[in-house]
């Protein structure tokens, strides 16, 4: 959503606000297209789909990722409204990170997208051994 | 989906293979996710969802993109089999984009995606505003 040029004095409403439009590359859409993207945003958030995690068994479940990494990812994802971190009053603290209502409608979504790339695995690794054999022929 | 041990004389079938899982970072299908998953991915196959495109019409539509990311980004889906390429015998010759089956269906998903994010970019927003208050009170 991009506000549309209006005067000072106007009052915002709904009128005056563009359509958002995640194909225009300074809309606010592409900003939070850019958090979720990327493969440790899909898969942190398929992972906390599943329920509430702590950092350390997140990182565990998304496999291969980086402390750092992960920790960037999880705060853009908790700026955004997707994802909520806790701190309980223990001892010590114990930090537990969830989806918000809106990070569980993002969430379901992909974990849909992450089941049909499973899912068609063989379709995948069947197009890419014809990709390269015909590569090799274009090459003699 | 990784082919388990299985003896060299085995003749491999589909109870000699684990299920694909995404969140193995060694999985094939987390090398395929790779390739959907960024944002020029993503914007791409939900482009060519609208239709099929030439490659600077289908630049233009995902406003940003460098020809060269563009380029690579086509050439991974092409190779993953979510795209297809098609030279059409012109002078000049064309250059046409689609979808494959399986990227289409890839594509419906991340259509969905998009168009979620798109409806709730005042949801983010608010929770930006509300996250960088609560962390500049942190401070003080």
């Amino acid at each position: 959503m991009t506000a549309s040029p209006v005067s000072p004095d106007a009052e915002p409403d709904a009128d005056d606000r563009l359509v958002a439009d995640v194909f225009a590359r300074n809309c606010d859409s592409r900003r939070v297209l850019e958090n979720i993207a990327g493969k440790w945003g899909i898969l942190a958030l398929a992972a906390l789909h599943e329920g509430a995690y702590r950092f350390n068994a997140l990182r565990r479940r998304v496999d291969g990722v980086s402390e750092k990494m992960l920790s960037q990812t999880l705060q853009a994802l908790e700026r955004d409204g997707l994802v909520r971190r806790d701190v309980q009053a223990t001892i010590p603290p114990h930090v537990e990170y969830s989806l918000t209502p809106f990070g569980a409608r993002v969430a379901a979504q992909l974990v849909d997208l992450l089941e049909l790339v499973e899912s068609e695995v063989g379709t995948v690794l069947a197009a890419r051994a014809e990709y390269d054999r015909s590569a090799a022929d274009r090459k003699r």
